[in-house]
């Protein structure tokens, strides 16, 4: 059969290898019927050697196909099923998956990292390809229901294994919700995504920054409100403008190099969230920076100068009840005058010092 | 009347300084009767130059104290009340307070930032004081309830305006309640108010992390199940054996380092939270990283890769509802041999190129 492989950087060929069989009795074989390319492909095609790439590895991440084989502990799945596969696989029961993040989880690929083609000499196999082996196939594959279960539909279910559900993540975790006002970083098919997605969850305005006239008229086709091409255009000082100053509630971040995570931060308001799902800060110089390797088990950071006013009251109430005693953190107290010794005291440390407090008058 | 200025990198000195008068309608005076020294006043006495400040700045942002005075459009505050007031002033009316995130009022200072000492001069005062003018009183004072309305309470409800409140917002952000695994990084006072907030909050496990022996062990006097010395031992390795190889569900972070922030993401789970309240990024070779530009006005970071898996069934039903057209992402539809074509196509953006399908057998 004929599958797509990585052979180096901007090497990329379609060759005959050996037809796909059932390996564990959790798998299956699907045939494919539609497979995309991803802009992640891209990421591969450039950068595939520093992200440990080898010769032959398979390649595709996004497919749909119809159920040819299954193995005999295969279940919820049968043969002759079309189907569409997310673009990791999963178990879909495991305490990962159990918590709705399936690309963690523990019964991953050979690596501890359950992504299709992630091993050298087709072990994980890959979905541009005329068929592949799909480990954990009753976690993995979603049957598509009857009325979308047709190669004409191909293309529409195709997105929601990769593209379409990244950009919804984006979104969800941007916090865009019913009346809420998002700005969608990206016009790729990930931005498209975004703005498609943003409209599904209600968002009431929807600000579509790109760099491409058609590809922005594509967005509002698909919902954007409004649209900020940053080739012409100051996106910070337009996006604040249409938010009385305040910046949009989430923005839905699909580029993500360190530069435009910066720009998502700078439009969204204080209080907000933005939603990362782009690859580019893998590859900025400052490879290694936490968020980079948050990414990839989805930990959220949440960095933020403390809103002690929203908290006194209710902890005044704990405290008053006899919930706790905070003054634990207070190793001195001296007169206000003392104040130069006091910092001295807890800059060195002196006597275990951990804080100072200080009392006029004393 | 006695205030605590700043002078220079290592001198603070206490200096006579005019008493304390109304300017705004909306001002109090109120006279100290306990003042904190923070951890944050250390970066000040060290890095003040850097951040700006200026010869004559008042210092001091934790203080509790007696209303002496309030301006004829002052609410809520009486002369006489005795209250805490938070680090930062604001209107709590403001869409900012409005939305909790009162350290972004849009009532700020004369710098658009509500912190105290932020001006030279004495133009906003400072806590380390006999006395001090607060802006917006009413929006800014909680007056304590009568059974803490004394000096011998102070020490307790002072930490309730900066530390006990900061290590309870890095608690709440790294999702800690009732039944959660919670690791707290840090053993000063912020780090020891983490630990009370994880408790308050309801965690079944307190991991405290730290570097000191008598600081870990009042940590585990104010809640901490286990305690790790990063001196002796391998954090990493013992949260995550503690974790089943998982991590925990949340980290409270308050040193925030590069560093701490990193080995807060390691020892989080798959989709787990970090809530970052230090400074000690601010200090870094990597400034104006994204999440020093987040932490002012509290955006939340949602870096992660999608797990598809999770939402491929709910954007099936919207699908078949009609709802959206993915589709429009795909430009291209090649056969499954011309997929180095279709690579060269979305790299090189051929044709208005977004997307390339490909069609096995086509």
């Amino acid at each position: 059969m004929r599958a797509t492989t990585f052979h180096g950087a901007g090497d990329i060929r379609v060759e005959d290898v050996p037809d796909s069989q059932i390996l564990a009795p959790t798998d299956a074989i699907v045939r494919v019927t539609k497979a995309g390319i991803c802009g992640s492909d891209l990421h591969f095609l450039h950068y595939g050697e520093a992200l440990g790439m080898t010769p032959g590895l398979r390649l595709g991440h996004e497919f749909v196909g119809v159920v040819e084989e299954v193995g005999p502990e295969v279940t919820g799945i049968a043969v002759g099923d079309r189907v569409v596969a997310p673009f990791a696989f999963s178990d879909n029961s495991c305490p990962c998956c159990s918590l709705g993040v399936q690309t963690s989880c523990t019964s991953g690929g050979i690596f501890g990292s359950p992504f299709w083609g992630e091993s050298a000499g087709g072990i994980v196999e890959g979905g541009q390809a005329e068929a592949l082996r799909v480990p954990q196939a009753g976690g993995t594959l979603v049957v598509i229901p009857e009325a979308l279960a047709a190669a004409e539909h191909d293309t529409k279910v195709l997105p929601l294994g990769d593209v379409l559900s990244t950009g919804y993540h984006a979104a969800v975790n941007a916090g865009v919700g019913a009346g809420t006002t998002a700005v969608v970083i990206g016009d790729g098919a990930v931005g498209l995504s975004g703005v498609i997605s943003a409209k599904l969850l209600g968002a009431e305005r929807i600000i579509h920054v790109g760099h491409h006239a058609d590809r922005l008229e594509l967005g509002k086709a698909a919902g954007a409100t409004h649209s900020v091409n940053g080739k012409d255009e100051d996106v910070v000082a337009t996006v604040l403008e249409l938010t009385d100053g305040l910046g949009a509630d989430g923005a839905v971040e699909t580029i993500s190099s360190n530069g435009t995570i910066e720009q998502a931060i700078t439009v969204t308001r204080p209080g907000g969230n933005v939603g990362i799902v782009g690859m580019s800060h893998f590859f900025e110089e400052a490879a290694g920076q936490p968020y980079a390797i948050a990414f990839m088990k989805n930990v959220s950071l949440h960095p933020g100068v403390c809103p002690s006013r929203d908290y006194i009251p209710g902890l005044l109430a704990d405290l008053e009840a006899g919930k706790m005693d905070p003054s634990i953190v207070f190793t001195h107290d001296l007169a206000l005058d003392d104040a130069p010794e006091g910092y001295r005291i807890m800059d060195e440390r002196v006597d275990g010092s951990i804080k100072v407090a200080l009392t006029p008058g004393a």
